[in-house]
């Protein structure tokens, strides 16, 4: 923690210390790639906001004057420098106009373990096979709107630190914990060492309602398990669950994005909890309606 | 309806047959523009089925023999011609290369009025101000899932026949009836007169839950007001509704995007619909957990 922020005027955009920003959407070079710099960029006012709050320590900031300004109450968290530059040298080094203003660069701290994730969470969502950055950006904001504790990702998921994942979760990926499984699906079996019910969402008609099963887990510690567009869950993970639960659907129709099914699972749950009882999730910030 | 299916074999990209498809990206020539051609294109077989399905009668087809041996049951349900062509070709004349191997172009219909769309429905969508073609494509996709019977725009709506809203929504644009206000937000008021209990969904705290609504309204009609990405709705609309509602969130986050706002109303309509009661709305085909 600091006093004033380090501001560092930059007009030139060949400027190493700008690196970290450099050709942010190139293929082979982009900094958040794991293969390659492994950085975790955060852009936009709101993003770099939940980036200064999280686990995720940034090294670098690059942004319009206006931005700086806009974030002026959350600079003193970092001594990172902010690079103040023009719209135009910002596009130079990024090599597109952002017109989000502000980027921050963070290097990927080690990952949570699955204990650290799973100890004090109620509500866990589990995926498998999530590989769309956009579908893993959108069960993150899910996640953090609608009460789920921590994420936990099995094979086939793609990077939650990606750039555009990060981008649709508002920052959220940086903030609801998340563990990669050391051991899939056999770590379905240490959730449920600890207390966790595994459901897997599943379009099988013979499967119970998600309400019925909330129903009747209002008490206990509930992981849902949700499986990737396309095939779903594969069946080894299915037979790892506890149950099968279903959403109610419509004759004929599609079955739902995964991010959409699972945030009518997180729903349900913060229903059940909230129903009748004094511990309702908060509702005095936000609550939904309309994206901002 | 005729028989065979009429198969045009083409190798000349230039060939004027195809201009229904030509340029499908070009910002001016584009042939879903309104002002231009007013074609509505369905692209993938999943959303050429549903479009041989609905009222948009398909005028021409663009696709691979592939594709046309996977439509060989639909297409005896139109009398519009198949341009059998390669990738290359379908490549050079739309533009770049299309994954999904087959288009169909139909005229725009009459557009359906209010009274029309609300004449059967139970459960309407009402939308002001989404004008994200995405978020306009899942919301009819969510729409179909869980039992919505209609849709209706307010004001600042996208087009939901533009390319990238029908292909979002699978192709249920085409199947869930929509109308356009022609008086808004009066027609709230007409909606009301027909029985309509109209719920205006928003994030402020003093309005009562989802779930408490529905469960006082299973037996009546409801329309769902959702407002835009941003703005939310316009306090004039908000104070035509009857009543307001909010999901319940967790303390901090923002609030949900729209789609996803109006997944979770539309669920909680079905959940108290089919709580317990035969009339479920149907699972035998098709229910959450994946996106196909």
């Amino acid at each position: 923690m600091t006093g004033l922020p380090n501001v560092v005027d930059v007009d030139d955009p060949a400027d190493p210390r700008l690196d970290d920003f450099r050709d942010l959407n190139s293929i082979d070079r982009r900094p958040d790639l794991p293969t390659g710099k492994g950085l975790v960029i955060a852009e936009g006012v709101l993003v770099v906001q939940r980036m200064l709050a999280s686990r995720f320590h940034a090294r670098a900031l690059l942004g319009t004057d206006r931005r700086l300004r806009e974030l002026a109450d959350d600079l003193p968290a970092t001594t990172a420098p902010y690079f103040r530059a023009s719209a135009e040298v910002m596009a130079e080094v990024i090599g597109f106009h952002l017109n989000r203003g502000v980027l921050a660069a963070a290097p990927r701290p080690r990952e949570l373990t699955l204990d650290e994730v799973m100890a004090d969470a109620r509500t866990v969502a589990v995926l498998e096979g999530v590989n769309d950055h956009e579908n893993l950006g959108s069960v993150f904001r899910n996640a953090a709107g609608l009460g789920v504790d921590a994420v936990v990702f099995g094979t086939g998921c793609a990077d939650p630190l990606y750039r555009r994942a990060v981008r649709v979760s508002m920052g959220h990926a940086l903030l609801v914990p998340y563990a990669w499984s050391a051991a899939w699906p056999a770590d379905l079996n240490t959730m449920r060492d600890n207390g966790f019910r595994v459901l897997a969402m599943t379009p099988n008609p013979a499967a119970r309602t998600l309400a019925e099963a909330m129903d009747e887990l209002s008490g206990a510690r509930v992981a849902f398990l949700v499986g990737a567009e396309g095939p779903g869950l594969s069946e080894h993970t299915m037979r790892s669950s506890d149950e099968r639960v279903r959403i109610p659907m419509s004759r004929g129709t599609d079955s739902l994005n995964v991010a959409t099914a699972a945030a009518l699972a997180f729903y349900e749950r913060v229903r059940v909890d909230s129903a009748g009882t004094p511990h309702e999730r908060g509702s005095s910030e936000a609550s939904g309606g309309s994206d901002r």
